[in-house]
């Protein structure tokens, strides 16, 4: 199995790397400050703290984003959205090259409250904007159109419902669909939307998605594109 | 049965203008140039000119904006987006004062060619837009998430999926709502997603719809909300 290297340690990159060590990945994940995040006893959405979650995840190893991202074949994209490309950089594009970054973070700004606006879309992404700052690495977006549960328990929501794929590399979103299979994921819900272009048509599902979570007072619900 | 002003003569307002006759409705329709707009002989998407399309609707009245938005005890907005603010200052905010008005139009901006993007996102909206030139219309946002077909024939795509509304005034939806229903819309597939500002986030499904158009090749499809 892969070492994949999960760049974000809060709640969304603890999710994603307990499931991937429970499918027999080895998992890296990547923080700016191992030793600051353990010690932090900032409780996040889930109601853990990193040291207390890593105490029952004891085969993920805790490194550097750098390290995390060295060691990793795959690299998964879990810091928030505004962070993202200083985190990259810390990974260091050398330690990038050549390899699929799956990015599921979104460009949510909070800075004005809630709900929160998008700070890049329309005629960009933050999927575009790691491809341009990040050209030897093969960024796909995905999975950034619905909770972090859903993503890596897609059997949680019933019935069909649907994740997109967008890149400019047609290896890497194979690669990409290969892992979402691993978590669950039916071929036929996998909508490939094109290039990473598409991604502003994907981070742009953010502001329904925040409506929705206010209307139906949960986030665990996911989109299904049904055709005629 | 009401009178509704249908704003547009392109094949959105024709769809929705043959499905309210055929539901029963008064149905006066809105044209910048009502002459001008008969004698045209560019074909629609569907193939059809105006005059060809009226030929076999006579039950619509074809009118200047200002006469169907006064006929009108419902206006629904289906001009294009670009042309919406203009088309409604020609139908006149005192046409319009206390009337529920339902937009359906899209902000979508073909300038640079295709796909298109949004000439209004993220923190407005269309939506938002004409709430604020015209504060005494009840503006409510839906059905903008589909092709128009769909809007009026929500059985010809199977199962559940979903339609949205967005707008300052509950009675305006529920009216709104009363029409979905009309239409054939189930009440379960009927998500109030809050005020107008919620418009930001159906507005900007469109990239994403567009995206889906090129991989399915149809527009025959609908977003459904599916929970866990």
């Amino acid at each position: 199995m892969k070492t994949i290297a999960v760049l974000g340690t809060g709640i969304v990159g603890q999710t994603i790397a307990t499931r991937l060590v429970e499918l027999g990945f080895t998992v890296t994940m990547g923080s700016r400050d191992v030793e600051a995040a353990l010690a932090s006893t900032k409780a996040n959405m889930g109601g853990t703290t990193l040291a207390a979650w890593h105490n029952n995840n004891k085969q993920v190893t805790l490194a550097a984003f750098s390290t995390a991202a060295a060691a990793g074949e795959i690299i998964i994209n879990a810091t928030s959205g505004q962070a993202t490309l200083a985190a990259l950089e810390l990974a260091g594009a050398a330690n990038l090259a050549g390899k699929t970054l799956i990015d599921i973070a979104n460009p949510l700004d909070f800075s004005q409250g809630f709900p929160p606006s998008l700070s890049v879309c329309n005629t960009d992404s933050l999927g575009e904007q790691i491809q341009k700052a990040f050209p030897e690495v093969k960024v796909v977006k995905t999975l950034n159109t619905m909770t972090c549960y859903v993503m890596v328990h897609p059997e949680s929501v019933p019935g069909d419902h649907s994740v997109f794929l967008s890149g400019n590399s047609e290896a890497a979103k194979a690669e990409a669909a290969e892992l979402l299979k691993a978590l669950g994921w039916k071929q036929h819900n996998i909508y490939d939307l094109g290039d990473i272009t598409s991604a502003r048509g994907t981070e742009q599902l953010l502001p329904i998605w925040v409506r929705l979570y206010g209307t139906l007072k949960t986030g665990m619900f996911n989109f299904n594109i049904v055709k005629a």
